[in-house]
């Protein structure tokens, strides 16, 4: 079960919109979210007021007030967010432009890969390829372009793409698809003495190559899909191999949840689009605490994206189970931080 | 690989000698490790003054200074140390106190499974059982013994062990076999910004259980032996399955803490006994940062205990890499903590 990908109907997509346009060099800067915002009398500033805003504060205030029946402890003040879609934009996923990436590099290492599949449909943009091949064309991509190197060697190629990577059809680095208001969302969570975790379906390495500078989050609070590992003690390195060990999406994400964090969070945030943190959502709502739910509703065309889900899943289930919906379009009076 | 354990030959030795000694209820106490030690004249107490007591703070202080070539940023401050025979007594291990306790309770609410395997054999104290099962017979133990209930129930569970349960030999609660110069090293590391992680060989939410109450330590900050979870959503629970997922032990220390830490610790300790710990030193030295290795030596039967490797390859390859080795005897003024 875990050994499906999830990312094909966008990876197909993207084939023909990209344009290599990772190849542009911008450095990234520095900026660390952790600094910017402490508690102050308007802890979230680029929330628009209404519900949603008042309902966060109240429940943030609620369940840090010593002595009351709603008191969480600090130990178990734990907040998971999902990344794609629900931290930064997710049209197109990241993680498919850093195969991309990874693709033009090692064609360009070794020219006679251009030659072979998957690499080849990818410098074709052979969409039928893909297509036609699957799950199991894309993981074959994947398994291709992330793994069969030492994780030292993964993270210099993370950091390098990193640093160079543009964000297709906003032009922007990927530091600037960061949604500004869960930047403040994070920061207010941690000065109210939460523990915030990325929970993410993409790779759990490439996201670690970030969380810190992007997030604010150390490496350990990540969790996310990965491949399996060996220790090889004479070159005393990690490798990973070519085969999925846990993919941290749907009902994988409160599985590496436990695995990881070994406690489920009170307070868990994602986004429609994929339907894929209903599962992590579900589980947060079964804390002994009082908890909070909360979903993005991708409905904002001009500022970010507008995309549902065909069956509506994730929003008919928020409603069911009486999640909080974040509304881009009205919640978010701004989307994007200042360059 | 990993599904091999490896705790057959004391967990034989404990069949015969332990004579149900869980059942005794003596509630621990709560003192907290992380109040006690913060940046003192002697953060290092119960250590003899020494070259290693030495070696420890003129590595700390080096790596902490800003602007020298040593220096760590508290990101990369990572210190990892194994649990057991490293930070509490492993004469028995704890795990196999509390696969006799699952027994004993399982029995009790289904006296027919006093008829069956591999209960019967530890009712009975059947040595023959296990020795002929070998690992296959203990597997089913663990499994049997600790899965196939939901994540809240075995919680439940672990903390009823762990408030009565008693160490053979010693006749004392399982927080009075911590070893107290570890406690205060810990707490030494954090007051100088590193990050402490357990990295166990036993199932991670056993030690889990204790982690914050005995050592400081947070939930997520514990890497250990997994079993495969499943989440059910009607239920809303996690559901462990009687299937190893990642046995944390030799080389599966360094996979362990790629998966849940996501970098190389650049302080490591474990200890000799069952030569468990030595793939985890190894990978710690091939940091790129100045990094520190120790194994305990459990050379002091007077006041711990004194057993050896037959083939005393721990220390010889301590030896070899230049690792720091704590002589339980020597360079411990005080092993256990005052009541």
């Amino acid at each position: 079960m875990y050994k499906k990908l999830y990312v094909l109907p966008l990876f197909l997509f993207l084939l023909v919109s990209c344009k290599n346009k990772t190849e542009d060099a911008t450095t990234v800067g520095n900026s660390n979210p952790t600094e910017t915002i402490a508690a102050s009398s308007n802890p979230l500033p680029s929330w628009n007021d209404g519900t949603l805003k008042s309902d966060i504060i109240a429940y943030v205030e609620k369940v840090t007030k010593e002595g009351t029946p709603d008191f969480i402890p600090v130990e178990d003040r734990i907040a998971t967010f999902d990344n794609d879609g629900t931290l930064w934009a997710e049209k197109p996923y990241v993680q498919e432009l850093f195969a991309f990436y990874r693709v033009k590099k090692m064609v360009e290492a070794n020219p006679a890969l251009e030659q072979k599949q998957p690499f080849k449909a990818v410098v074709e943009k052979d969409k039928t390829f893909f297509e036609k091949g699957g799950d199991k064309a894309l993981i074959e991509l994947v398994a291709a372009t992330h793994t069969g190197m030492t994780e030292d060697e993964f993270e210099k190629e993370a950091k390098d793409f990193f640093t160079g990577a543009i964000f297709p059809g906003k032009n922007v680095p990927l530091k600037q698809i960061r949604y500004q208001p869960q930047l403040e969302l994070l920061n207010y969570l941690r000065a109210n003495g939460f523990k915030t975790f990325i929970v993410t379906g993409g790779t759990v390495e490439l996201v670690r190559a970030i969380s810190a500078d992007f997030y604010g989050i150390p490496k350990y609070q990540v969790v996310g899909t990965s491949f399996k590992y060996t220790f090889d003690d004479a070159a005393n390195s990690i490798k990973r191999e070519p085969a999925l060990d846990l993919l941290d999406d749907k009902v994988g994400k409160p599985v590496g949840i436990q695995l990881h964090i070994g406690q489920r969070p009170v307070f868990a945030c994602g986004n429609e689009g994929g339907a894929g943190d209903l599962a992590m959502l579900r589980y947060s709502s079964g804390s002994k605490y009082p908890s909070f739910q909360m979903i993005v509703n991708h409905n904002d065309s001009i500022r970010e994206y507008s995309y549902q889900e065909k069956d509506n899943l994730s929003l008919n289930t928020a409603a069911k189970y009486k999640y909080h919906v974040i509304s881009i379009k009205d919640d978010w009076k701004k989307v994007f931080p200042d360059k």
